[in-house]
């Protein structure tokens, strides 16, 4: 009795997981967390047209959602001022970025992005044996001119840049990027990640003309619109490239009731400009906090901030630690120097108030 | 100014989609369809009671959904009375097929199927590169004999089989289908696609010990329990088998709601003894319909029904086109000569009624 025989790549990949859940975090500590900031979630919550929505849609749950998304697509297009073949919705961010990875990486083939940035890219690109090549952040943002070099110096098919950054909340001018891609070397994708865009400044995005097939962009629902249980993301690129995903992705995987609540989600822009608005709002009370005890809230244009606890690694993980235990979920970035940070989500009034007395009790508990 | 690296798998593919979806037919009609026939949907619904969960859960959407889907796979595993570790729920089983492929299947690697069964399986398996070997159908069924013989012949990595057959109806006991696992070739998987086995006799589902690493069986919420748009699948297997899915698959991918329905759709398991009998009473409506002119209805364990159109393929698709003109979504098998068939979902006596008047119709359109 035998068992599979596995591809030479898998047998080798680690059982990884990108992120422990917090609700693994609750069963383990026996209840669950007060407040649940750690996930860069939107407490806020979607628009009530939205729920409306995905509440009417659950009961035609009977039948497959549109493997085409054509309405959202359609809308998608409409808002970006696009065309519906300019686009491609999938299962988030997370499985935009697994179906980009498959349709450009083989094993061995070199691909760059910051040390410390989003893991859950690292591990598709892994997955499919990828090697990556990593370049430090520079004061605490992802260093483009530094990430285009490194991209020529390895001939990397494939370059992550997300904008704003994950974990640190800092953003470059959409400006300031497309006048970079000058640098970017010929047969290397820029993949510009803009989960977080529609909480920045405005001139945050890039303009990029949709025909260029060097850069695919990534967006999504699960920030700004406040989504992430849903699993609505989508690519803008060029026709070509957008196409390529079609002979690869899993052509029914969306569920139906999230289809109805993105095209909801984006036809109430009125929400998500509330929404921006409670964010500005919460990050300000978050500097407040950080202050309030000497630490410092690093400029965000994203719904989280990270806190510099000003020191190392250690002193941030034992803050974030003695969160935890109090019933606060956060995290931290993983990689020196941004793990002298801890990365604390947005939320309502009473939801920082309990971070701002948890934190409170750490810190006298640690000295 | 250049573009994208694609691998030389993703060069060589076509941009293929496994089914047109009805919408799509929808938009090309100009109107809705008045019976939707076609998908093996399962028009009479989930469980009220799981309908309300995922309702309740749309106002929970802003949170990710629980990557490990614990008390989904909890629930599960005492259902079938196995460990937790025997179980991998993922976005349907069109995702799971997708991750099975992606871990055993590396170019020119031989897999074997049945000619004409499940489209999406093939389209995967060429996804990444493996040679698919095609046995054809015994008696308008899959032939697990020839099948695991051909296996043998080619060396293959897997075996695809499923039980019920999809687009037959046409099934196996589980007994019998224990009685072949001898004969399964040092080195190769089967897999048991069992997505209508709720909706079959008992007996149909196969006794495997669940410690056998040569066998993978994939379950759905889509087809007895009535959910096909949440996108909730799993994979029941050996524990070191179902722990390699953790290294690849997306695993934020889950809807937070549809983890919630499929959960409470479980334990509603008088829910599904109605949809079962629901079932078995329309598909005695489809075999009625089918006999009134003189057409035969294959026997089903499934919730459609292969009707037999007597002549070719050319006949059996102008009466699925009079029926789709007619506003009845229906589909055909794709291969001979099992596409002497149209294929009809079960639903409801006025869906019934409907295909009844339609093919009246076409029948007499046709002559």
């Amino acid at each position: 009795m035998t068992g599979p025989r596995f591809t030479k790549l898998a047998q080798t990949l680690p059982a990884t997981v990108p992120f422990v859940g917090p609700e693994a975090q609750e069963r383990a500590r026996g209840e669950p967390f007060s407040a649940r900031l750690g996930a860069n979630e939107n407490v806020f919550g979607p628009s009530p047209k939205a729920i409306a929505a995905m509440r009417d849609a659950s009961s035609d749950i009977w039948m497959y959602g549109d493997p085409e998304s054509h309405d959202l697509r359609y809308a998608l297009a409409a808002f970006h001022n696009v065309g519906p073949q300019n686009i491609v919705v999938g299962e988030g961010i997370d499985g935009l970025l697994g179906y980009l990875a498959r349709l450009l990486i083989e094993p061995g083939d070199a691909v760059v992005t910051s040390n410390g940035a989003y893991p859950t890219f690292n591990y598709h690109v892994a997955g499919y044996g990828g090697i990556l090549h990593k370049v430090p952040y520079f004061n605490d943002a992802e260093d483009l001119p530094a990430l285009l070099k490194k991209a020529g110096e390895v001939g990397a098919k494939l370059v992550y840049f997300a904008n704003p950054d994950n974990p640190m909340g800092s953003w470059h001018t959409g400006g300031d990027i497309a006048a970079e891609l000058d640098a970017l070397p010929n047969g290397c994708v820029l993949l510009l990640d803009e989960a977080y865009v529609e909480l920045a400044p405005p001139g945050t995005a890039v303009p990029i003309d949709i025909n260029d097939a060097r850069v695919i962009r990534m967006r999504t629902f699960s920030k700004g619109y406040g989504m992430a249980g849903a699993r609505v993301g989508y690519a803008l690129g060029q026709a070509d490239f957008i196409r390529a995903f079609e002979k690869i992705r899993n052509h029914f995987g969306l569920n139906r009731a999230a289809q109805a609540g993105a095209l909801t989600a984006l036809q109430d822009q009125a929400w998500l400009e509330q929404t921006v608005a409670k964010v500005t709002a919460s990050r300000d009370m978050l500097s407040e906090i950080a202050a309030k005890y000497e630490l410092a809230a690093l400029p965000s244009a994203t719904n989280f901030v990270a806190i510099d606890c000003g020191r190392d690694d250690t002193y941030a993980k034992l803050i974030l630690e003695g969160l935890v235990k109090r019933g606060i979920f956060v995290r931290m970035p993983f990689v020196a120097p941004q793990n002298r940070c801890i990365r604390v989500s947005c939320g309502p009034a009473r939801h920082m108030a309990l971070f701002d007395a948890a934190l409170e009790e750490v810190l006298a508990e640690i000295g």
